[in-house]
């Protein structure tokens, strides 16, 4: 992936588009690398995508307006914007009942072959595009994409007041998952993971419970959560996508309770569906996400919140590879690309 | 209060009860016989339930109400009744929520250890005895049971005004899923089958659409599913446990939609969890059902629904032997038994 | 793209428009008069919706495309389709989430300033325009209009399976409230209204009961409902707007249920409030209507409901004065429009 | 089993009773004062409920387990427990459901004819006895009952994460809903009242903005909450039951929005039900709550929530009659009474 010196190839087409019609351009300040960016650059694809042509990577991004298209009223230039990455094509019946990231013509940054926002200049749909407050940095904007993740799991698992909430996994979505589980009420918080210093991390972001798993069986796991917590948790949100994880996951569960699946291994996996079934544990998957960018501005606006301690490591957009092998080696949790020459700030 | 001499044995110990306090004497009518019954007699048990010690079978069941115990208003002696099986002992979290039937201690008729009431008299809780009105027979009230099962599962499906809806396996909760999906609204059911003759009483009881399944792939029934709706269906309804039709349940469940799974097989079983969690499928279960006599009662009631087809084969109780064999043969659909000795219309 | 002379001047307006883009212009058939294109007609107003150019009426209406835009992938010249009135033109928050007749900015046929489609040719957004498979009508295709005005107000409400529904007023929503409730397995429809040959129409299209009223208080219509139904109704909708109406519905609804305002009246009215609010009798308006169109054409298709009733009287588009003197005069349900010189079957 | 001399003479009568079946007898230690404990006292009624014999006061309280009857397994001697005062007497179909508040013959403390808990010792069913973890006090369990009033209300208004709210009354129950609706994470939450010093209360347990109103009209109140907020609120909570303020707080909330009645005030009320209705502003009230204790509890021990401040007057059971003159005056925000003479500690 070769960027032109003063900007990204691809942008330079953009930026000749006459057709800025509900859109605005942006000048790009944080992106932060996601794993699935990292997995494109060594594999050049995930399940069905497949990278057939030069592709900008990039999808958790902030920026600020520098021109806005016909049509648009709510931005205009000198507005900071968080970009939500997924824009849907077409008024379809999923768009329609409000479940637009199932929509199958959707675009999505850096999903080939959509094009991402990892550049110095690039041009979004302005309705998903929206203003930060004063108070809020570019990187928490940036990192609403992978609060979303947390904010569409916890959502759809039915988290509430009093949730007693059991995450799987203490990578950066298992700690999304955990600051957003707080935040909705839930009373208790364990989270599992094989690494003792990942599950460090999960205790800073407001984890009240840990338990470090070595090789228990599912049963086990469960067993031993429930004598932490004294219960059953309500809810899991599995996050590994390992197939022992996601049979714990069911074994652990109250009756009547979720298992959330964010986390994707193999495709076939074997799970005791009967025990799952006579309990009423559902099980719900989750494709990214949909209408989390209002209420993630709003929470972080009003500073009950915190995700700053996410972002352990800072590189200027020049040194993009220096940062992908950076979040390719699993250093620290969140790795920041800061795309304004002139603002190298949060 | 004198039972009869031919009463069996358990109901004699209960005459002897002094207790009778919200509950109700019924003289039986009509019960119905389900597979469990006949498996709890081949079997000894189902699961971790064995029958240890002799156990009354039956738990599809209307009666007359004989004599009401202190403390019971709704009720009083010649109230022709349908009987909810299960009733929980203790107001615990889940009844307290509205999902009493998730509530570990509750009694339920014939699951070891608790008596069924295929007997001529037996006693239950007043509160799970709901009035029949003239117009509804006590057979009628007795196949509320298996109606409740497909109540529960289309509801907990989401089956709606206008829903395409899948259900896999024509075997009698197969048909009372086709039934209650229509009462709801659904545009269009359709059901696979191994038996032809299994679907031509799915078209009988109000299927739109059949499919007889040999020994294709999961895939190809899901595309074949597809082909004939000329769309994906939003909810399918698994009825028979077999790990291909659940895998197929999954392929073929449009994204954002349901499968819930009623029929239950091996323990373990292979699914495409990816599949189901990147579209948004939600995989649930049921347990029996809750909350479902009253709306029963009041659609048979509006004559809306005809369940009567449902009963293909009547014995009196004395040939319960017969009537159990007929059903273990699988013969007809919904085999009943009439335990009143001076009344056996329906 | 010449329009026939014949045509409304506004349809030429539109058709030297370039930017047919993800549009389609529409041959029209059918069209029904609603009570709001009268009432535009009359007064020139409603509400704060004032008309103050020219406006085309008509928004309960089916066509046969002629001409598919840009970006059209779903249709072709030739298909029949139906037409939802109201499109949203941004994509803002409401329609996020799935309730876009929320939306403040949205083009509404015939709701000034936005032009109705009581035309020979009409453009609209291809994906508010819904084909219509062979075994549904035209006149059905325009009545899904006022189909989806009962669909949101019982979905709103909660109908489903053995429902007890108090529909207040038979008026052409009334009806269709009544055939939408029992679509969705209603057991029991009670209808009220002050004329004994309206509640006939009522009888005819489905309602178990009627009531004609006169002039009890709202408390004795509450009570006389209970009496006819044998229990408190769970849902009310209420369709005519008047004070003692909505009144009445409080008192009549259940504890724990719901009361629909579909009837809109004067702006300030008298409820007892403490009766609903310590009763949890929940009061929901609606707006139009969002997500009816797929679910009324799977219900049309399956043959399942017959609307064909409603309309009572049909007109050339030349003669629409008449027609719409005969609405003004409440004779017959539906009057229908037939824009097609050439074809003026339903 | 001796009741002390001391207890209040209900308690006597009690005592005497053999049938402790499924129940428990608890030592009372601390029980908070009610609005509606005064209401009684000065009144004699409140609505339909009259105090026509002796009634013992008191439902905001939390005890000692000191015995356990028949049946009860969960509880024992020594058990610090938190008192739900509703206890469903029979098991109908609004219990069923989960909606047992609704239960029309419902035991309540302190509701006439039933007896509260404001004396010694007092008996209640085990069911709604939830035990106390260590490291919650007494009092707080008391406080779980107005806690409940929140979290009842907040929960059928839908708060959730980054929800706007805007709570009209700064009285003890205005308060709760403050501290309840953070709790489930909303991100701005403004309050209303004619005090400032109630609003600083409201300040003082976590509101974000407060605006003190003195005789805007309804619309003004409505226009100064979205100046404050810059934009309209999610969800309204009521808390005052004045007529004006049911006005502004339909105005006030958002289309598709939610207005929780929680105040009572005059039986019937003029409100704007067209501008609620289009714009579909729902309208709920609620009767007490239903399904809280246990998730107070997981919120208390898990030390997220402080209700402590709330409590700012203490008396021992003895100076009752103070306690209620003092909270009669309006002063503080909740008085504690101290039933256990020998532990008068939170």
């Amino acid at each position: 992936m070769a960027a032109p010196t003063q900007n990204l190839a691809v942008v330079v087409h953009r930026a000749g588009d006459l057709r800025l019609v509900r859109e605005v351009l942006l000048r790009m300040h944080s992106v932060g690398i996601c794993g699935s960016d990292v997995h494109y650059w060594q594999h050049g694809r995930i399940g069905d995508f497949v990278v057939k042509a030069p592709m900008v990577l990039g999808h958790e991004a902030a920026g600020t307006v520098v021109k806005v298209g016909a049509g648009v009223t709510h931005l205009q230039p000198g507005d900071r914007v968080a970009i939500e990455p997924g824009v849907p094509r077409e008024i379809d019946e999923y768009c329609k009942v409000g479940r637009y990231n199932l929509s199958p013509s959707i675009f999505f940054c850096a999903t080939p072959p959509d094009d991402g926002n990892l550049c110095r200049f690039y041009k979004h749909s302005a309705s998903f595009c929206y203003k930060l407050p004063d108070n809020v940095t570019f990187e928490e904007g940036a990192l609403i994409e992978p609060l979303s993740v947390g904010i569409h799991a916890c959502r759809r698992a039915g988290v509430t007041l009093g949730s007693k909430v059991f995450v799987s996994g203490s990578g950066p979505i298992g700690l999304v998952n955990v600051i957003v589980a707080k935040m909705m009420g839930a009373a208790v918080v364990i989270v599992t993971d094989l690494s003792a210093s990942r599950l460090q991390k999960a205790k800073e972001v407001g984890a009240d419970n840990i338990l470090q798993v070595k090789n228990e069986t599912p049963q086990e796991v469960a067993s031993k959560i429930k004598s932490l917590l004294g219960c059953m948790p309500d809810i899991t949100v599995e996050c590994t996508g390992v197939e022992a994880c996601i049979q714990a996951g069911i074994y652990a569960t109250r009756s009547g309770g979720t298992l959330v699946l964010v986390g994707l291994g193999p495709e076939m996996v074997t799970v005791p569906i009967v025990n799952a079934a006579v309990r009423e544990v559902d099980i719900k998957g989750i494709f990214r996400y949909c209408n989390t960018w209002p209420m993630a501005i709003a929470l972080l606006a009003s500073k009950r919140i915190n995700v700053k301690p996410l972002v352990t490591h800072r590189f200027p957009l020049e040194k993009a590879l220096e940062a992908f092998e950076t979040t390719k080696r699993g250093e620290g949790i969140k790795v920041m690309l800061k795309c304004d020459p002139s603002d190298h700030n949060p």
